[in-house]
């Protein structure tokens, strides 16, 4: 990963996790549940951003390098783990 | 919230808020981008886990107190944000 | 269903089903995956536009008649069956 | 595409035209909402099985057919043409 990437995505997490402690919180408190189910929608949200910044550098780097190289089975190999993660992301 | 669903609803939290910490660890330690990919694709699944037992409860509670009540308006209003939030679960 | 809901939906279907035949006019015509799979997706997001058209009509008849009605039973089926097929929507 | 894939695909593409009339056809008769919406779902689901289909075959096809070549420029397309064509499927 690169190193602006990762700081990034280092930086995404720690505001998740605030996020996700700020739930907790809601649900003490006896908030409202469509108001605590609307805050776990957005962290997901969150998550499938962070998701993004890690495969964009994943296809910038790894991939790229396997496509690049003359091991046809690392090519192979890369492409069917993005399919298999990128089919994830429906989830 | 019924107090059973609160419990199950923090316990849930906390480990996801484990699991927001575990991707930190993994970036920091330059672990393979597809591992981590696919483990922020797991949070997401827990938190839609969490949101289903916060909407289950407030189905139960909420939504059908209105339901029985003799409030058009809070019957209406609680099926709009019901249609509101559930439309957001696809996101 | 309003009756101006149902010319716009029969409009929506008359073109989809176009769509559809066009699909298999591409695969007999040996074009190219990718575009197939595209225009696929087109047909989907044109059948979700559909869904909404007839769930908001829904909502605002059999639903809201429901919710003025003295049926405590009817209303809460109709929010339950409402839940259920918002949930298949995620699909 | 493979022989098998194209029959299996035009198969599917028949049965979901049949379907696409069926749902104007429930409009026709003001057959209830939420029947029409469930078969508006299956439909989206039917169009998804095929959509994997043709993404099964143009990965063991065209995608491999790249991998294995020596033209870099093809394999990155290849690749570029895949993760924006899977990043749809989440619609």
């Amino acid at each position: 990963m690169k190193s602006d990437t990762k700081d990034s995505a280092l930086k995404r997490l720690a505001r998740i996790e605030g996020q996700v402690r700020g739930v907790s919180r809601m649900i003490d408190e006896d908030r409202y549940c469509i108001d605590v189910v609307r805050q776990v929608q957005a962290i997901k949200a969150a998550l499938s951003g962070l998701e993004k910044v890690v495969l964009d550098d994943h296809l910038k780097t790894c991939v790229d390098r396997a496509l690049t190289s003359n091991d046809l089975k690392d090519r192979r190999e890369k492409v069917e783990e993005l399919v298999a993660v990128l089919g994830g992301r429906k989830k």
